[in-house]
């Protein structure tokens, strides 16, 4: 222990150290640790007395609670991903869960599964490899989703495991070791769990896990290898959005979550006693993004919480999510910033297309994932084009209307039929339907310069270009009838110089949700919040 | 406009679209572009009758509102910093703030400074260059702080400019536009408030700019060259612990702010009232990251606010702010993960140190930055060895006692002088002050499976070895006296099959702070929030 310690801290050793006293000391901790093992080695499985002598004492049990003793650690663990017939014969140390376990006489089948990987294990009552009964008998008696260790002989198999990942080889178990049970009624089970969606057999229906059962036991609901990639994308998405972004010279930047006063008007905003007063949870950080615009940073982003206190309890509302947020200072036309963010998202498409397919694949087992189709450059459509494809189609939207989620939908439908993408960005909305800080068009009275961003037909960004002169914030303040005196310190804060900018804010679960095409966003939360729930 | 547009979105072109119809609209495109030309160029300054012909007419004045009407969108920009004598001859437009600014009889000379960097301008009366009275008193009008775009030939000097950073070249102005105006009267100046601290001269000192007043107006302290940097590193702490630990196989996770409970036992937890029930702010993600890793993610990261309702009022707490936090399964010692944590904080530093030496240098022309010594691997101490360098340096801490603030301070001064280190990590804490979910030591009763780790003598990680066993941890709880019912939900996550683990939470504020040598969490907060100040 101490001779491995001190080779890893080799600044550690004092130099008035004498090598005599480290010999010592490393002697010291070798029979500390002789004696740990012995005790561990000891400490056998229960064994009923009337099964005879047991001849795999020592070789099964229920491990000690591990608490660091130094003891095993030089057992070397292998993967269960990189098994295949290159390990054939050799012996190899797992750690993984019990998926299922199958005692059958004198022997038990089991599979080993590590995140989305598994591998079929055999042990068989063999008193020339000192298999005993009760070993086997020890095997079959763990429950499942518990966490073993197993040293066994990798055999290649003539016949391919279907079930497994790991389909040339299984595991020819000598030892097993129980390193932390579960308990044995699960409230769900990860077969049901990862059950495939699409299946339309009626029986496989019927034994589908449904979502707040899920959600109550998210522990056990995260374990499906569609749960194990999903979130592995969302870290992709989240990754390939800053690397992209700080490749082009954007500056990352953290905003306060509390604050003195609702950023956009006061509804929807969950209050916070603060001390002897009481402040806000932020619904977004543009004020503070905009702040480091007008403070020079440039280009900013920031990942980071945001809340909303709708009670809108739909497929695609969180109360609380990951806002991917971003604020840019443009020279001329704000579409300097629009075809930045478009750029963005082709890029991120492209990266989880090219270092996810994995991921998406697995998601595909349990999920219909149809493939995200995008445009490089992404397309840009202005809003009357929109609502003239809406016309063609039937649907009356007025020129200052907003879009409702149906016609949203439906737009996208046809933006997909017409130009064979799910991703296209809707520019130049009518002002009316924007809030009061959005920059009017110039030529176009009723228009504004500001967008949408759509995937599968679903809005996952909204930005604008801010209007950054205080005397002009203020007149479309008053025309929104907005309390000037609520909002002093917004409008001040562009009295100190501030270059014209613009940005949008993306729901990184929305984006999640629409690139695989799920269904609800409480699949891409890993511990979602809404009206109904802030458990666990 | 159109055309620049149908470029970059090519796939925008209904195919039905003639060349035609393109041709048509780029025309149009051209009138309207022309015609808001020649209304900008046709908008002079409020020159005075009595000054005569304004020979300048079109080539200064206050340019109106940026709203993207596509004009000037042709007008290509040079960076300050990218300014040299590679320049001298060439004509450039810059687009920055109005640093400084001197009139004198009939020329001005004033600076732009774009971020860190500044250039020297000149404008001077001249006939023959077409530059008039009316035009240099324009630029002497413009107040400091306001966005200028000017035109100017670059031209070399003899004399280097040692009062801005581009010292080889200065700019000739052709043409002076003001883009967005500061307010005369600024509640401080950027150059006060980047005066150096370490500077003796008792004049300087007289005139620095208080903390209150930097913090309500940030959006002008933040323009200072210290603070450009001090967020561009503190970015770059971000930016390397994640890429550190991605490579390493660690998940980027996003944990709820919003927790039924208080996470750890109730004190000092902010309230939120949550459609009609209330809720919490969850004071670290660590009941989060624990169930990642219960539910198979192995090694997980995540970066996210967290919250402190201590009435702390020191240099070095906020009552929000942003959590660094790691978890990780291990095989069979806590030290797996120790190790992991103290190299990625030597990367950490050695990233700093080669990639953002810049901002370094940045920060040390106002504040007194010491280069931040840090060994490969890290220096890892034990408990009693604190003790005992205490001890022989006069102070005594009981074995189970916690280390004070002033004991940890002197502590970093003792281990810096004999180790050359600014960061190492302290393991082996005392079991009875830490947290119940703690792993006591196998061998020694009053000692845990725990550590802290310090920069400069000032604790920014705390982390331990977990208790994954739910009985264990029951045991635990009820020996702190923990009301059990409150924390049923924690302790029943450990009975699904856990693996042993360990991890820690590191402040990024402080961090930054400690790396730097900076006197004040509240430097390295974009927007500080302590007990007294949740504005801006």
């Amino acid at each position: 222990m101490v001779v491995d310690e001190s080779k890893q801290n080799p600044t550690e050793g004092d130099a008035a150290q004498s090598k005599k006293a480290a010999k010592k000391l490393a002697k010291e901790a070798e029979k500390k640790q002789k004696k740990a093992e012995h005790k561990a080695a000891s400490q056998p499985a229960e064994a009923p007395a009337d099964e005879g002598v047991d001849c795999s004492v020592g070789k099964y049990g229920t491990m000690k609670l591990i608490q660091s003793t130094g003891e095993f650690c030089d057992r070397i663990f292998t993967d269960v991903k990189t098994l295949d017939a290159g390990f054939a014969g050799k012996n190899v140390w797992v750690r993984g869960r019990l998926h299922t376990s199958r005692a059958k006489g004198k022997q038990c089948f089991f599979v080993i599964r590590q995140q989305s990987s598994t591998v079929q294990c055999l042990i068989a009552v063999s008193p020339e490899s000192n298999i005993s009964k009760q070993m086997v008998k020890f095997c079959g008696s763990i429950s499942k989703e518990s966490i073993i260790d197993v040293e066994a002989q990798v055999v290649r198999v003539t016949v391919p495991i279907d079930s497994c990942t790991q389909k040339t080889v299984e595991l020819h178990v000598s030892q097993t070791f129980l390193i932390s049970p579960a308990k044995s009624q699960l409230p769900l089970l990860i077969e049901d769990a990862s059950r495939p969606e699409k299946s339309d057999d009626p029986e496989a229906l019927k034994i589908r896990v449904n979502q707040d059962t899920r959600l109550d036991n998210r522990v056990l609901d995260l374990r499906t290898p569609a749960n194990q990639a999903i979130f592995r994308l969302e870290a992709g998405v989240c990754k390939l959005f800053r690397d992209i972004l700080t490749a082009k010279g954007f500056v990352e930047i953290h905003t306060p979550k509390i604050i003195s006063a609702a950023s956009e008007g006061g509804a929807n905003v969950f209050t916070v006693s603060y001390f002897k007063g009481s402040a806000y949870l932020a619904q977004s950080p543009q004020l503070y993004k905009q702040m480091a615009i007008a403070a020079d940073f440039d280009k900013v982003f920031t990942v980071g919480a945001v809340f909303r206190a709708e009670d809108s309890n739909t497929h695609r509302h969180l109360t609380e999510f990951v806002g991917l947020d971003l604020e840019m200072a443009f020279k001329f036309h704000y579409h300097e910033v629009l075809n930045t963010i478009g750029q963005t998202f082709t890029d991120i498409f492209r990266g989880l297309r090219d270092n996810y397919a994995a991921e998406i694949a697995a998601i595909g087992q349990q999920y219909n994932v149809e493939a995200f189709k995008f445009l490089d450059p992404p397309l840009r459509l202005e809003f009357p084009q929109a609502i003239e494809m809406l016309k063609e189609a039937g649907v009356t939207v007025g020129a200052e209307d907003d879009l409702s989620t149906p016609d949203e939908k439906l737009l996208g439908k046809l933006v997909k039929a017409k130009y064979d993408t799910d991703f296209y960005m809707l520019d130049k909305y009518p002002l009316a339907v924007r809030p009061f800080y959005t920059m009017p068009d110039p030529f176009n009275k009723i228009a504004s310069n500001s967008y949408d961003m759509f995937m599968r037909g679903e809005e996952i960004l909204s930005g604008a270009q801010r209007i950054h002169d205080a005397e002009f914030l203020t007149e479309r303040a008053k025309h929104h009838n907005i309390d000037l005196s609520k909002i002093a310190a917004y409008i001040d804060s562009f009295r100190l110089g501030c270059p014209p900018h613009a940005g949008g804010g993306i729901g990184l679960e929305r984006v999640v949700m629409l690139y695989l095409g799920l269904d609800n966003i409480r699949k891409t939360s890993m511990f979602p919040r809404d009206p109904k729930r802030i458990t666990p």
